[in-house]
């Protein structure tokens, strides 16, 4: 039986963190030299292990342990990380799946039966260009990247640019759908960075999938006045319009028991203390596990709005920022995960993730996937208080690896 | 009888306004090189007038026409605007002030009973430091000009190097209390900034006084959390505890006939569309003419806004950022205009002012005061679109002189 060190990954990470944090917080944004330090310093870590090692056209990583099957069994998550960001989003998962990876090479002479590949996908949060799961939506081969070259980043530099000072060119990105070849199933681990297992008291989760996303941007547009000289019938105040719709919102996601409604940013003009807010502009950021339920919130949310503007004499505007659908994992896969936290935990809870994650891209690729979450601290993640307590990260680790080798037997059709 | 020429009046603010506005408005922002030049404009319509002309240690300036009393009537309002303002603000006051100077001494053979003062204030507006009614304020010798001294604008400039640069010393600002001396009254034309004369279908207004004014920075703390991965019931929404307030301000206005409470701007923090918002800054302005009234409204929007906090497991700041009581005009002042507003258009509405004055500063300082306003269309002002109807203007200009003439003879104690 495969056995792993979880300490040794717990060690690791805090390695990691003390090579690429500050006092803020991780500073692993994607493209970036802090990120390639810390690419860098992953390679220390294959040192003795009889792997092979390359970069794809993407920039993501893959670190190859060959098995007697061709059919291969990919681990990862990502390196990089938000600005004061955390000690475990993302990098937990690489590092586990270099652990279990470590685990298949001790227990098989070096030869499991199906091939093990460790994942770092390059830029799975966007933090710099607002473009998340890069790396693993170029490997699934998900469209949008070729439009992608031309954001920039808050200093005016193209995406293109910073990605092509690291080495690779979004022209091949196409590319690294190679990778696809062979790939059998697909596992991450990742912290909750969310409430919901601590509440539960429970350290382990199964991932259903990812929630779909409905991202707009909403404009009530008013009527700027003087705040001394106008009375309060006579106005047309767009910040009252986007306030009934902020409270709005949490009814309409209420109404559904996983779903999530957020007005994220609010911002006034001409947003001074002498004016009434002639114009207001919001984020509404809508999310679920069905289809059905998302649309029927954005249609919902939409109507309220305009209801809103009518009743300040104001007008709506509605822009969509972005969308994708819910991402259901494989049901093989998830009863394995369930199999695995049981043995682990005791116990297993089923949750949908909030979040994307690259597992999402991984999947719409069309191989069967699967995550596991270990408990979040306060639920809090992209941060630098974001932690997970470290009994928790071994359980993790140690369900991890007992999930890989329940995925490599049902590859094997075993 | 004392005659004024309206349509010259009119055809100096068109000359103003051709001279000091860009295609954004007018950029007669006070201590900077526009304004510099509408002062100088202003020199010239002075040529031929037995008059004495200075600039008091504040800035203000004073066109002294000496009577036959050295009781003196002050006429005026300031020539500063907002940055992209209108054509009417503060600059008609000041014109008017001075065709009425002329119908004077026209009238007098240039030795008027009573002395007649015209008075441009510095800095009414308080665009470029945040200091409003600066001038006037020195002349009353209200309090915190020594403590505005280190007010910086968007720059970095400060603003005592700002005054120094137009030739003035802000350690002599309390000298100009001397201007003080002989004043008997103080007269105040100025568009209303507001839609309640327009909607009544009245030219004129009487002003009873200035109102209150409650000026607070709210802050509400929650907790900053993931869009995806916080339950609605798990969230500390610092935006919904803002937003309610936001809603509940209105219904405490509205208990009260004249009263108004508006939160102009609203920031959140971080102001992500991928994260609760986890801290959200408010301003609350408050303005009712009656102490009672604005004392009760803050309390009640203060412990509205604990009580929003609590409801959502949010906390809340409260910070002043100024306050000002109300002041009422001179009662016998208020019926001349009233009388002076009757004979010009039939009918007189009084109401208060919602935006601060100089006049309320002059008569801080003792001196019986009142304003005379004329319709805004539209009620917008502060924009370039401000503007009033022609006819307005004239009936407006004339009614002042009425009034003029009815104040120097009440000065004289006719």
């Amino acid at each position: 039986m495969m056995t792993v060190n979880p300490s040794r990954t717990i060690a690791e990470l805090k390695e990691l963190r003390a090579l690429t944090a500050d006092e803020n917080g991780a500073q692993r944004i994607a493209w970036t030299d802090t990120w390639l330090k810390a690419r860098e310093w992953f390679t220390s870590k294959l040192a003795g292990l009889p792997v092979e090692d390359h970069y794809d056209a993407a920039g993501n990583r893959w670190i190859t342990l060959p098995g007697v099957s061709k059919k291969a069994l990919l681990l990862g998550s990502h390196l990089d990380s938000v600005p004061n960001g955390g000690w475990l989003d993302g990098c937990l998962g690489t590092m586990a799946g270099l652990e279990v990876l470590r685990g298949f090479a001790q227990a098989y002479s070096g030869r499991p039966p199906v091939t093990i590949r460790v994942v770092d996908f390059a830029d799975e949060e966007g933090a710099r260009f607002g473009r998340s799961v890069l790396g693993s939506s170029a490997f699934a081969g998900t469209h949008s990247i070729a439009a992608d070259r031309v954001r920039t980043d808050k200093d005016g530099v193209r995406m293109d640019d910073a990605v092509r000072r690291c080495g690779f060119d979004m022209d091949r990105f196409p590319e690294a759908t190679r990778e696809q070849e062979n790939a059998a199933g697909y596992l991450e681990l990742h912290i909750e960075q969310g409430p919901v297992l601590e509440r539960l008291g429970l350290p382990l989760g199964v991932v259903l999938g990812t929630k779909g996303v409905e991202r707009h941007g909403i404009t009530f547009h008013g009527q700027e006045a003087h705040s001394g000289s106008t009375p309060m019938n006579a106005r047309r105040d767009a910040l009252a319009a986007a306030a009934k719709l902020a409270l709005e919102i949490r009814s309409i996601a209420r109404k559904h028991s996983d779903a999530v409604c957020t007005m994220g940013s609010v911002k006034t003009f001409p947003g001074i203390v002498t004016s009434v807010v002639g114009r207001c502009e919001a984020t509404l950021d809508q999310r679920d596990l069905d289809p059905g339920v998302l649309e029927s919130m954005y249609e919902e949310a939409r109507q309220a709005s305009i209801r809103f503007a009518e009743e300040e004499r104001c007008t709506v505007d509605w822009a969509r920022i972005w969308s994708i659908e819910p991402i259901m994992f494989h049901p093989s896969l998830v009863s394995l995960c369930e199999a695995a936290v049981t043995e682990a935990a005791g116990r297993a809870h089923r949750l949908p993730s909030g979040p994307l994650h690259d597992a999402a891209e991984v999947s719409r690729a069309g191989i069967p996937s699967v995550m596991m979450f270990v408990q979040s601290l306060r639920g809090i993640s992209h941060n630098k208080i974001e932690d997970t307590r470290e009994d928790h990260l071994e359980l993790a680790i140690t369900a991890f690896a007992n999930l890989a080798g329940r995925t490599a037997a049902w590859i094997s059709g075993e």
